[in-house]
């Protein structure tokens, strides 16, 4: 008879936190990814702008569980997954294999709202090969600036950048582009003056930092524009093509100060940072979705009426306990993750006894540590429950949370490191552009 | 009036320090590269066997740079070299520049001698994209491994890789593949035990290491045999393709020991070392060359009758002033550059002189620093003039001068905190498997 077994789909922040909590499972734990790394999101956008490396923040699944014996690693991708035979089919050689537990944490993909054809021009951030295909595209472009010299029309163009969305990513990848462009590169370029870089941030909403307090949107703007950022709120993007997006105001502006956007804006490099959803696969599960393609669970993370199917982390649409909805944020991933893992852990308890009947499951609490975002070099905003503070203080605090919360010691030492030689010295340390091999 | 201009070919170990050297160049230095990095090319496979990430060796050109004002930097490939007009054209936009000095810099290729067929099965070793080509093709061959359980021959497969060429690249991949595969990896897989793989490493000559002295030879394969490389002498590659190679035993064996080869070995990773050419620009340029297509250069690495054209690094067959051969490795390649930037400095200096006359060019004598080769943990065979040793010492050695040598101190503390981490923990740190883009 074959071991007890829990199939994880995700090595993000949701599967682990759930795989190290079955470290007691007796049986096995197997974690599949596409990619053999677990990925520190929160800092990805430091890879996308030259800031980080991508070993950086990432590190082997392996050797995140070097040292839990029941767990167990694949890499593949999932192509089905079978609840009624409770079965998924894997990409490597149609591998399939049979689950007594299944955890679903495939994260999500960027959203493109019907308009996939963007994605090769507006480029998505949420995987490392993601952040560095944005690096090469922004350096890119700044060393073809740098040989435009007799073009300036088309050296304008090569040093603008659109972020489209307003939210954490956004703001964060904004700030970074226009501090690398303006104070890190700017000395190294003898032609194209990168004082000269423009950075969109474009957003449909009436204010940047949607889930945030008003008064740290108001902030963020502040900052930005301080920085150089051109900010267009109440704005739609209406086409986006090779090298350049189309937008349009819409009607009811509530912030006073939002310049006039230009209709059209050449831009080498556009960002998509917009929105987000679950892949195709939760369509064939046949069970109940959001609008975003996301699995609506119930308090405890369960998917449909399977009481051994779960989901957890930005795949899983959870309201918690107190029908708070947990936010699409490595907090609310790793909680629900780690409350699904110790179900698992007890319901396997009692079906050991003889004669065990199921517990009665208590339902998620979510517990809410605060969020923060990044803005620039000593800005930031950060939210505690009802203490909210910009600036300095903001911004030591997020430096701070982020190395405690990176994996591994290395990582932590490494990242330390490199912010330190950005900041004291302006030298950004992941400024590789990829080539194509030599052979 | 153009302002005066030198332009260098390759930022490597020869373009950077002849740029270097001309920083009180009255005029423009132009140093084009492919890549916008210089690369430190010694440490190329730690690269390529998971021990560092690219960022760990390679700096941008202008970072390297940065604080030389008259130095330019060009992010292109080179199309074509005129020395009759002296221009040169650039891959983007067909641009032309003109030139008063040019040296060409620009290192060598992988050469497959005559079966560039074999190029996509047998990965070279000459760039960063190279080195990660061969790090995603072994740990992704570990990874079905892992989840080849119910096929015995395949999963060997996947585990044997071939190193062919046994020259310091070679012996150093070899070395560094057994020791990351048996020690670092092994407590990571549960069910392929990788103490199983197996390494190859093949050449046709008589011993490994053969521009070291015998000695050192010797000990290099027997300390390679110890860790478990198979070593293949005197035996030649007759053929090379996706996923196996096939070899033949030359007749005069002079190894007592070379072990009997099989005829073909099935392995999933097959790395070629076996030997380098130049690229096939200078066959364009109506100047002597050597087999490998190096431009034979004189004893000031002059180019041909041109008094103005140089050439440096592993692109240049240059004997020195004493008629010893400039050995192809970072110090030849630095000293040569360096004296090439020196001439151009003095001889730009009696230029402007009314009436100043070219004066006579000295000749350039190479000083042998020694060299080295690391083969695994606490093991390294050094060669320095006279002075001969292995074993740990060499190793310490080996470590210490490339620390040394390491462009800047961000790179130097962060490959000394990943070498601690991987010498106390067994954790190497570049191991991510590049993906394809989400998008």
């Amino acid at each position: 008879m074959r071991p007890r077994r829990v199939v994880i789909l995700g090595a993000g922040f949701a599967g682990i936190a759930c795989a190290k909590r079955l470290s007691k499972f007796d049986g096995e734990v197997l974690i599949v990814d596409r990619t053999n790394h677990h990925l520190f999101q929160p800092l990805l956008y430091q890879v996308a702008t030259a800031g980080l490396s991508g070993s950086d923040i990432a590190q082997p699944i392996r050797t995140v569980l070097r040292g839990q014996r029941n767990a167990h690693v694949h890499m593949s991708s999932v192509t089905a997954i079978d609840l009624a035979t409770r079965t998924i089919t894997f990409s490597f050689r149609d591998h399939k294999i049979e689950y007594d537990w299944l955890v679903i944490a495939l994260g999500v993909q960027t959203n493109y709202f019907g308009n996939d054809h963007w994605a090769k021009h507006a480029l998505g951030l949420k995987s490392l090969a993601d952040a560095n295909l944005v690096r090469d595209r922004m350096l890119g472009a700044f060393e073809r600036a740098e040989n435009l010299i007799d073009s300036p029309a088309e050296r304008i163009a090569q040093t603008t950048i659109v972020v489209i969305g307003g939210g954490a990513t956004g703001v964060e990848m904004a700030g970074a582009c226009i501090e690398l462009a303006r104070r890190a590169l700017r000395p190294e370029y003898r032609r194209a003056n990168l004082a000269d870089v423009t950075v969109h941030l474009v957003d449909s909403g009436s204010r940047l930092l949607s889930t945030f307090d008003e008064t740290l949107s108001a902030r963020a703007k502040a900052d930005l524009e301080a920085m150089g950022v051109t900010v267009h709120l109440n704005t739609r993007v209406g086409e986006v093509g090779d090298g350049y997006v189309i937008m349009t105001k819409s009607g009811d502006a509530t912030s006073v100060v939002s310049p006039q956007a230009p209709q059209r804006i050449e831009a080498a490099t556009i960002i998509w940072a917009a929105g987000v959803c679950a892949p195709p696969l939760t369509g064939t599960l046949g069970v109940p979705l959001d609008r975003a393609g996301r699995i609506i669970v119930d308090v405890n993370g369960r998917v449909g009426t399977q009481r051994e199917v779960f989901a957890a982390g930005d795949i899983a649409a959870c309201s918690d306990a107190r029908g708070k909805l947990v936010p699409g944020v490595a907090q609310g991933a790793m909680q629900l993750g780690d409350h699904i893992g110790k179900l698992i852990l007890r319901e396997e308890r009692t079906r050991t006894q003889i004669g065990g009947a199921s517990p009665a499951r208590k339902g998620f609490t979510y517990f809410d540590k605060g969020s923060m975002a990044t803005i620039g070099r000593s800005k930031a905003v950060a939210e505690i429950g009802s203490f909210k503070t910009g600036g300095i203080l903001a911004w030591v605090l997020w430096l701070a949370v982020h190395l405690i919360f990176l994996v591994d010691l290395r990582s932590k030492l490494t990242v330390l490191l490199k912010w330190s030689a950005a900041y004291l010295f302006y030298r950004p340390s992941g400024r590789l552009i990829g080539e194509r091999t030599s052979t």
